[in-house]
């Protein structure tokens, strides 16, 4: 229940087990072309340019940048989290000159803030910013961010890695340019792979660079000779086979709950913690309608070492939690729901430890008596 | 028994199936040092700097050129195949100046051209070639050729993918600088993993660097304060924990077997694959001395469309084998003998299948009888 790797359903698990095959394997192929068809329909996009780099969320993150970034390109980067600052490093190293729009750690993406950066920076031609804020349990509103950076003939960049799967995400409805997740989060399957969805405005940017991509790894013009449509596949580099086979499994069978129903249960456990850590005296840092379902980040209450409630869950409850990040560490736990982690078994479980815990500590705690009598597992 | 990636052990498949913890759970973090201690081993190192990329070997490689090329740097690079032609495209998208040495495909690089370019352009201080040419079969003298750089003052990065673990490889004793490696060719292990080292004098280049590394996925500086020594390690991406598991048990059946026994082991099957060519009237394409035991490059006999053998032997016997890259598209097959892979079993249903296939297509071969009596399988 950490802020990802989430627990991994057990099929997923099995496929990854299954016989290696050859990367240009005639089954294989098939196999690539069920995974980007899979990952259209999870991302809820028609983007030709939808595929799975070979890499964890980070390297999706700079393929995004890597691709649309070139020398001395002015950046719009909004960061209210670590991985907004990720951005906009990666940003920086491709070439750009980043314009930071900041928003406090635990709050959403002020468009109003965005699109004053925008009009200041006229020159703009690319605009990053994240969907769910892992490092603070934020959501921010995309769809009205891509609005206003389109406005601004703006091309978007949107971390989509703890959102696919967990909330709504409309690739195409919202105009969403260049999306990249992770597999570790609301997936359910293992990390190391980043699903990156490419549209019109992206690819048409992509295709107008006057120099090369500066990673021949990333580089998306030959990255795309594999994992393109046809028979004809190139060889680029050798495709991840076995992880694939987990992601494969993962997309199946997050469409086989349906991703309306996924979206629902992650917002219902999501009530559940909230209910149970209010119930307990502690509360959530983001204001309810910037909560994302499947990270909540938790107020350490005063004089609590928020370290030893940790090590306590894990070593007494097998219960992974996650540490603040940044301006936010020693301030919060971050607690995940996230993919077959969501379950109600989990909310009972981590509520009832965590009251246990804080107890023992002699924390502040109003309702802890009602709590630990629940069953732990 | 293509060039990769080879059969998996079962251990290993088994391995990749374990319940995925946190990267920064303590469980973990301890096998992380194992698969540090243990590919030290492999890799005949004592560089504290030895860990994996969180991608495929073609990541290992931008990691290397990333961290040690800036804009402007002369890098010689020697070329015999299509590795070293992707080592030139990288140093050139990291910023360097590449002056190509050139051998023929199918031959071993050649020390005297080699040193003749470093002396040609003595403000190179950064060299790159390939220990095992995984396009062509061929096996390179690093430790001549390393010699070579160090006397003219440049750091080496040497490609050892499809080497490590199938023919002997020294990194400490050879003094070779930065090394990458791939999990997929002689370890026996699932693509998607590069073991990486770094020696003192490709750290020093590396502190000495006057800009940041382009690439903020692959900056070493980075990457080890994950990868680091101690208990205190920080989060840099989520590392793909699952094929972790499988990369340590791949280490653990290597070292269970011994390294001087794999390596003869390479050898002895290849021997045998030679044997069973020349007896069908083929040959292979490499001279003897420079030949890769674990990567066999045969000559498609005049007449014969090689894409219709490779489909008959996957068709008919499940077996796959590789065509030839760039120049040698074509004409050569690519026959792997690594890790697991590497057995009699597969030597005899290689040669009894290929022979079968060759007969079927009425194609040149002069003891078809004896080889198609040998049972398939």
């Amino acid at each position: 229940m950490g802020p990802g790797p989430s627990d991994v359903y057990p099929r997923v698990l099995e496929a990854l087990s299954r016989p290696t095959v050859g990367h240009l394997d005639p089954s294989f192929i098939r196999m690539m072309d069920e995974v980007k068809s899979l990952l259209q329909t999870v991302f809820r996009t028609k983007n030709e340019l939808t595929m799975v780099v070979s890499g964890p969320g980070s390297a999706g993150m700079e393929t995004c940048f890597a691709n649309l970034v070139e020398k001395g390109d002015t950046v719009v980067i909004c960061q209210n989290g670590a991985f907004g600052g990720r951005m906009k490093e990666m940003a920086e190293r491709c070439g750009g000159k980043v314009i930071l729009v900041e928003d406090s750690w635990g709050r959403a993406i002020d468009p109003a803030k965005f699109e004053d950066a925008l009009k200041r920076n006229p020159e703009a031609r690319l605009a990053g910013f994240v969907h769910a804020e892992t490092s603070t349990g934020v959501l921010s509103d995309v769809k009205t961010l891509a609005e206003i950076a389109h406005r601004h003939d703006c091309v978007t960049v949107v971390d989509a890695v703890t959102s696919l799967g967990g909330v709504p995400l409309e690739v195409d409805a919202w105009e969403l340019d260049a999306v990249y997740s992770g597999t570790q989060k609301c997936l359910s399957c293992v990390p190391g792979l980043s699903p990156v969805t490419f549209g019109p405005r992206a690819v048409e940017k992509l295709k107008k660079r006057s120099a090369k991509v500066q990673s021949w790894f990333m580089d998306l013009n030959l990255v795309m000779a594999y994992w393109g449509s046809g028979a004809k596949r190139a060889y680029h580099h050798t495709a991840p086979i076995n992880a694939l086979y987990g992601l494969h499994e993962a997309l199946v069978i997050l469409l086989e709950e349906g991703l309306d129903a996924s979206w629902a249960r992650h917002r219902a456990h999501h009530e559940e913690v909230r209910a149970g850590v209010e119930a307990m005296g502690l509360e959530l840092i983001v204001p309810p309608p910037e909560r994302l379902p499947q990270l909540n980040a938790i107020s350490v209450p005063k004089g609590v070492d928020e370290s030893a409630v940790r090590t306590a869950l894990l070593d007494g409850y097998n219960l992974e939690i996650g540490a603040g990040l940044g301006s936010l560490a020693g301030k919060i736990w971050r607690v995940g729901l996230m993919g077959c982690g969501c379950n109600r078994k989990n909310v009972v479980l981590f509520l009832s430890a965590l009251n246990s815990v804080l107890k023992s500590m002699n924390a502040p705690s109003r309702s802890g008596e009602t709590l630990q009598s629940a069953r732990v597992r």
